[in-house]
């Protein structure tokens, strides 16, 4: 412990314990590097930048550019770091998309995972935090809690629930301890804006800088809780000190849904221009889901607190800043068939 | 049709009809080629011989060696035969050695799969016949049913799990129709009795031949229904000309239970030699199980026929042909520790 760190009051425990990131210049990423900082750990920012930008990473942390699937890499960083806590959150995280590229799915999503759980044996991690996705509850009755059985209907929920199995196999075999977060529908500052593909916040607030009505699939009615990210990050983080979080899944995010259509209004709103829906043919998705957050109400005392609007004005803010993005491609499609032409044509 | 298709009174939906099997030089893979080449079918044989022996493939069969995880080699097949049913029993099973192993389990037992599936979607199969296991059930109360919740307590059991959900979803998304089979504890000729770490029944097999005492892990108190071959194979066939069995998933085997010691005791006498057991400390695995096979036999008439007497005899019989073999060993072992040291000396 430094002097520094007594000065401002860090715990002996947190200073300077090394800590891997992954997905690290990702959105999500980016705000937990910047909250395990502002805590005292020392962080390793991993990210290839596939998706994320090197200007998210914090100036603090040591930014590695290098994929989870590098098997050397991600060797040669817990030989050099001997990180104490992983937080895993790179992932390419598009539901409707992972249908059309099952295997890049899995390999981003499940063996990069997998590399990082080896590591983590085998350099005795003291605790793996996954950002897992409402996405393996598919179709269940909601509100959905922890205990509702998990039954994804698009390959990236098979994955992300398949490294959730992957921790649970792993605690019991090898004594790897982990808390697993189910995050839903999340946006905020930082989020890439340019991925055609997912976050619907961010897509609608690109397509009215570049004056484009907001491509809506379906009627606009299915429903989601809108969350902002000061309601996800830090929580994740704060767990780290809490015993009650350990080998423990929890859904966080904002309890309130909103329809498609009425995100549509809010982001308008918020960004001064009329709502001009463009609705193209429904896809294959989930019409309705929101999530209990009593069980991380209970064990963690937490509590969704940025509404909508706040959330959505906070993010606008930013994106008036940074402009629009030409929005990206994805070009490796695996099975054209039924592909929507949303994810085809510019 | 052909005269002699006509003559051998095939059905023209039959004769001829292009079938691509998977791990088809390996034991189950084997027996199907050959069900299928009975019934008049055309069989195209992968198989990378990693586990597998060319000898174990009918003639009949076109033969072609590579892996499941060479996207080019399966598209080029898919593009040069057609293929109307799918058979994949390519796997690594072993599902003691997966949690050392979880990175090779995955590529090999989930993305090899999405490798054909992507394939059968591309080149509209009609039926994908895929060999799950009863490790999908993990601890589960038995006797198991297919609505018993699938809870696997191994990686082997995740990635054939996360494959059964990969095939309801390409279903449901792609209309690619399936039938889905969990067999267990399969023994019977060509299994590949080098193999250490999986196929007790060939392991004891190797042992007596070789002189060696009976390995068995823990106290040789826990329990399974071993399955002969020939209750097994056939019926993986036959399903295709069964339209209950489409979009199925059905347990199959046998229906008594054996103690490891009994096995033994079972093996050593039809090998003429006595019971020598050596009671290795025990590892991570399921102690009972065995599984309903209700549903097979109200849908498709199934009965399990062999008993294990019977089974033992004729598996002893050619064990006793071919000879012992060297015991192979898995050499790129991800996670070292709490490896079973049977896993790793000689």
């Amino acid at each position: 412990m430094t002097e520094m760190d007594r000065r401002e009051g860090l715990s002996p425990g947190v200073a300077g314990t090394p800590v891997l990131v992954t997905g690290a210049a990702g959105f999500i990423g980016s705000h937990v590097v910047s909250e395990l900082l502002e805590r005292g750990y020392r962080v390793a920012a991993l990210d290839d930048l596939s998706g994320g930008f090197r200007g998210n990473v914090d100036e603090r942390a040591t930014f590695v550019e290098g994929s989870v699937l590098d098997v050397d890499l991600v060797n040669g960083l817990f030989d050099e770091h001997r990180f104490t806590y992983v937080f895993h959150l790179a992932a390419y995280a598009a539901e409707g998309l992972s249908h059309f590229i099952k295997r890049f799915n899995y390999q981003n999503n499940l063996i990069g995972s997998v590399n990082l759980i080896n590591a983590s044996v085998n350099h005795d991690v003291r605790c793996f935090v996954f950002t897992s996705s409402i996405a393996v509850y598919g179709h269940a009755h909601s509100p959905v809690t922890e205990e509702t059985p998990a039954i994804p209907v698009d390959p990236y929920g098979v994955a992300k629930l398949a490294v959730e199995q992957e921790l649970r196999i792993t605690r019991e075999m090898f004594g790897l301890r982990s808390i697993i977060f189910r995050p839903h529908n999340v946006y905020g500052e930082r989020q890439n804006i340019a991925d055609r593909y997912r976050n619907v916040v961010g897509i609608f607030m690109n397509q009215i800088l570049r004056g484009e009505p907001l491509s809506i699939f379906g009627d606009g009615t299915q429903s989601r809780a809108f969350s902002y990210i000061s309601d996800v990050a830090p929580v994740m983080v704060d767990a780290l000190s809490r015993a009650e979080a350990y080998d423990q899944v929890f859904n966080i995010g904002a309890g309130r849904t909103y329809t498609i259509n009425e995100l549509g209004q809010a982001v308008s709103r918020s960004m001064g221009v009329p709502f001009r829906p463009r609705y193209l043919p429904a896809r294959s998705e989930v019409q309705h889901i929101h999530a209990s957050h009593d069980k991380a109400n209970s064990l963690l005392g937490y509590e969704s607190r940025v509404g909508l609007e706040e959330g959505i004005d906070a993010m606008a803010t930013w994106v008036k800043q940074v402009g629009a993005r030409e929005s990206t491609r994805f070009t490796a499609i695996e099975i054209e068939r039924k592909l929507p032409t949303a994810y085809k044509s510019d």
